[in-house]
């Protein structure tokens, strides 16, 4: 279907048009598209755009991230679908480390999202010389603790000896799991309300594509201040204040969107 | 997928597995997953439950069914996917007719929803008795004016000529456009801001399976009333009034739920 540029909701069309030929692939599961309608809920409710709530929490993230000394990113199908270039950009601009986790690992989707990477012809050559590492499929063989399901396979190069992991569009309790190993977990996450948004250090509610140029951005900024610097912005965070604003926010709109 | 009766969230996961049965079988489009999900967000935000707020709109529905000279049950693939015995049980009361509807119209899913409710030898005694008539895909030769996609075809003896239209899970302009004809539009609708929701004569915002029992309840009860009583019934309710306190009981919520 071509959708006309100029349409209102041309990114949101766009987005479900990724999420359904993913589908037609196999990188995800059925369950990835209700997942997807559910975030869309939220992202209409929040209004489609970046609010400066989640603006703060960007910048938080990307400060952690410059301060990290081990970080990854951890991707599932619906995040390699929506966003496949802008997690490998993101990725350059720290270690180049990026994990698959599933919600529903099996083989074959491991091997299409791989063969999905692979087959940008930029990201392949990125790959080969090492600039960008794809983990978690042949090397998953260590074990979050607490964690029964088959996504507490992760690679030892990868989330088990991670400082930070970036989760973007994930809920269950694989977050909780990570924070008691000691971990800091940064999540995008459009339900304020999610366990995964709950338990982060850092929650960037906001929709993916939307946000990771910006994370991206601030990471690249930021490496030009002190440490000390970086960790005030840290320190000024607060997750549970950004996630009642955000909550708030939502309220608002509500109640403007009845009015008119 | 055995999900056990005590998970706390057994009818939202069974529901879930309905749909993708669908989708597998032909009956849904891809965007029906989608569509699902956002109203999944819906229902999470409500609470899961029949609201009072809910329960007026469905008591006023009913009433409204009961007075109807010639009332249609319109069904699209969500609508036959989640709640198909119930959709006939509730025609049965009424004059037995059922339109199908749908957003993207293709002979091959008109067909496969005709199969679906023909499958089950109950119902298909009832189509073969006359009790109950699936209207739509073979008679769909009239036009709802100003309204141009394949969703505007219907037949005479159904929508076309209906007083009351039931319209469940359906987002669109299709609503205004049989509004405008002079038709009563009753649709069950978890988005409250909808342009379905806005445009109803009374707006239903509840779960399909969890209201459709309740609707049934009170259109066999309400037989016994006599019309001045319906009446009064149907003029003391106001939709728009009703849609804000939804709105206010999800405002809530999100404060309740942030807190815990």
């Amino acid at each position: 279907m071509d959708i006309p540029k100029s349409h209102p909701r041309y990114k949101s069309l766009l987005n479900r048009e990724k999420i359904v030929e993913a589908l037609d692939r196999g990188i995800l599961a059925k369950a990835g598209l209700i997942a997807h309608g559910r975030g869309e809920t939220f992202d209409y409710l929040i209004g489609e755009r970046t609010t400066d709530i989640a603006l703060r929490a960007i910048k938080t993230a990307a400060a952690i991230l410059v301060l990290a000394e081990n970080p990854v990113i951890s991707v599932n199908g619906n995040t390699v679908a929506l966003a496949r270039e802008e997690i490998v950009k993101l990725a350059e601009e720290l270690n180049g480390k990026i994990e698959v986790n599933l919600f529903y690992r099996s083989e074959e989707r491991l091997r299409k999202i791989k063969e999905f990477f692979e087959e940008n012809p930029v990201i392949r050559e990125k790959i080969k010389s090492g600039r960008i590492k794809i983990l978690g499929i042949e090397d998953a063989n260590k074990q979050i603790p607490n964690l029964e399901s088959a996504r507490g396979r992760v690679s030892q190069e990868g989330i088990y000896s991670a400082d930070v992991i970036l989760v973007p569009l994930e809920d269950g309790d694989r977050t909780e799991a990570l924070v008691k190993m000691g971990k800091k977990v940064i999540s995008i996450d459009l339900n304020p309300l999610s366990r995964t948004a709950q338990q982060s250090t850092v929650t960037i509610v906001d929709e993916l594509t939307r946000c990771l140029p910006l994370l991206r951005k601030y990471v690249r900024d930021y490496k030009n201040l002190d440490r000390e610097e970086l960790q005030r912005i840290v320190k000024e965070f607060d997750n549970k204040e950004n996630l009642k604003n955000m909550l708030n926010h939502i309220c608002n709109r509500l109640k403007n969107l009845q009015s008119t």
